[in-house]
């Protein structure tokens, strides 16, 4: 028998104890040994659980425990998450965590400490919630060189976007749903504005080119100012807009980015809707293979937490080879510094300036266009031309109130 | 250092042999020691190659050279493969396969062998190419009661009908195109009749249901009776036409079958067009997560080989969990023994008699539509029943000239 400890009795730690309840005969036989949860770490009091006799309120308790050979850090945020990890690893305890917030922040460090004490730090569930992601990334793909990772990585804004695709809502109104049904959180903040797909693709990133990503280091946009225009000249190009994190190898240099993108119809990514996420990975043998499936939620989550602490269990005493090095910004491209297609949504007057500053463009259409707006595709600049020419456009009295990348294989 | 040997020099084994040169610094990190090919199995010569020294004929020199740890086997075919497997295991060594026709037969008995001889059978590159899926299944779903997989595994004959879906082409037109461009063989009856759809799901199913599944024990149809009609008809109910292999847990039984199958334009399987393979397995945790890229092709094959070796070296001395036990087909429905939802294309007079027999049904239209044919989906039944109702018709004269699977949530 294997005893754990499961720090958080939220959605995913209390999704954890009830999927090694459910499916405890076939986690057992795939184990090798009977998992056992022995101690929930929790402020909180759940009475009327059968399991209630396991909570404690003292980290203490757990870490000088030493049956408990496996903790699960499934509390969110880095502090004291970060703290009890690396304790536990200290302490000869394999730590799993589904906390990309502490992955982003502080993965390598505790890679490197999980490596000194001869345990493991598995993070499955930070990305993707029950997708299959890391481990195929660095094992079954690990031939390959990876030029590419583009994901759909937050339920919540593909939600939004989804709803503002099949629906022509404006963003206020879909965000309203989100919220309403619980996809969205009072403060959706770190939803919307992109920082929950930044970590994630932090993580993607650090471990695909094996040095540390940090999310300060990113370019990151999120959809508050996407509007129902926008969408409609999308598909009128045979576009969608979802919100990426993207990664690219190019040369010796690594590309970055968060935000919302024009993607093709006919890409696979397409098709992901609602709140599923999906990420693709290019690899030089494979070419493009993609992931695709709930990207969070108590059971999908607490499914793939549960395949990492299989592996501690199968793994003891070897240390699964998950590693990456400390960040060196000198590899990653600076925000803007590679020439992007964009698309561009101007109002105002004097649209003839727009040649005169941009060269010929194509004026894209929509149903009801009113005489001030024009929308086209920008030739292809670096993110400081763009700036200046912005900058001039405004001078003549025309503003830019929509800009989206475009990605994907026919860039226009 | 680790030696391997490759037995096979045709299209894996010669990307397996350049992709360990290609990335030989990042595959070694992963491996934590350098991937040698020591000896190259195969009866033709190969004089221009740069490692033309390599090359032996005899199997047995490979067998009694304690150096080689790892014995990579893509020949295809079980004769004299699997005779190769089982004596490079009891030598001793790790062996790693991309054979889906031996694993389909011998899975088993092979695991059972290395089971007891402490060594690794692996086997990722035997379904879905370069896609990750044994190992995803086995490791990061091992959390899960898989409920159901279904996948489009054979990328000839999905390249086949979505020319047939594409372009409105017949099938003896599209498959001349694929044999045209080299995506089906001369003699092209192992896709276009659904054996090698069938190995696939049989490993599949192996995998997740915990017994051996033989392909002699499948209800296995291919898609020659396809007709350009059938895929109109599928357009009109939001369908589209794919080769699934199927198996789905339902109470303590298995069902398994290999055949085309009308699904959801919907689903994320729809959209997996061309050679590509899209696999979809639905977990009680996890719900659908779905896997995608390309099915076939040296480099991509080569990639999963390659990640199977990696897992050997990095996992020597213990034995990467992988098994199931020997085939139990009382655990299996009998073909038909389930009732399926079944679209009927007839041909013929006396279509009242159809409305008598199978009760009402609503036609389905499509442009042109002759007189004497009548498009329907029929209530689910068994096969035995479907039979039955169908001699009666052809008693009044009514043929049943197409006959598909209805498969998809919104089942109609």
């Amino acid at each position: 028998m294997i005893n754990i400890a499961v720090l958080g009795h939220g959605v995913v730690g209390s999704g954890v104890v009830q999927l090694l309840e459910k499916n405890r005969e076939s986690i057992s036989r795939k184990a090798g040994a009977d998992i056992c949860v022995k101690k929930i770490l929790d402020l909180r009091e759940f009475p009327g659980l059968p399991y209630a006799e396991k909570f404690c309120t003292n980290f203490g308790e757990i870490l000088a425990d030493p049956e408990i050979r496996v903790v699960v850090e499934v509390m969110g945020g880095t502090h004291p998450a970060y703290d009890y990890a690396a304790s536990a690893l200290k302490a000869g305890k394999s730590v799993v965590t589904s906390n990309k917030e502490l992955v982003a922040a502080k993965g390598h460090e505790l890679l490197r400490l999980a490596g000194e004490t001869g345990q493991n730090f598995l993070f499955e569930a930070s990305v993707g919630g029950g997708i299959p992601i890391i481990r195929p990334l660095h094992q079954c793909l690990g031939a390959n060189e990876i030029d590419e990772i583009v994901g759909i990585l937050n339920g919540t804004t593909n939600f939004i976007l989804t709803k503002m695709i099949r629906e022509g809502m404006g963003f206020g109104d879909a965000l309203g749903i989100a919220q309403e049904l619980g996809y969205a959180e009072k403060d959706p903040t770190a939803d919307i504005e992109g920082h929950d797909t930044c970590r994630k693709i932090c993580i993607l990133a650090s471990l695909a080119f094996g040095s540390h990503v940090y999310p300060t280091s990113v370019d990151t946009r999120g959809i508050t100012q996407i509007s129902a225009e926008d969408v409609c000249y999308a598909q009128s190009i045979g576009r969608v807009i979802k919100l990426l994190g993207h990664a690219r190898k190019i040369g010796d240099k690594c590309e970055i980015w968060v935000g919302p993108a024009m993607i093709e119809r006919d890409s696979p990514l397409a098709g992901v809707e609602d709140v599923f996420n999906g990420i693709l990975v290019r690899g030089d043998a494979t070419g493009d293979v993609v992931f695709y499936g709930k990207g969070a939620g108590g059971l999908p989550t607490a499914s793939a937490v549960i395949s990492d602490i299989i592996d501690c269990v199968t793994a003891e005493g070897t240390i699964v080879s998950l590693h990456w090095a400390g960040a060196d910004d000198s590899k990653l491209a600076k925000p803007g510094e590679l020439p992007t297609t964009r698309y561009l949504r101007c109002k105002g007057k004097g649209f003839d300036t727009v040649e005169c500053v941009l060269g010929k463009v194509n004026p894209l259409h929509r149903p009801d266009k009113p005489d001030d707006e024009l929308a086209f595709i920008a030739p292809a600049m670096s993110g400081s031309e763009l700036e200046q020419k912005l900058s001039q456009l405004g001078v003549h009295g025309v503003e830019v109130a929509g800009n989206i990348r475009i990605w994907g294989q026919g860039e226009i």
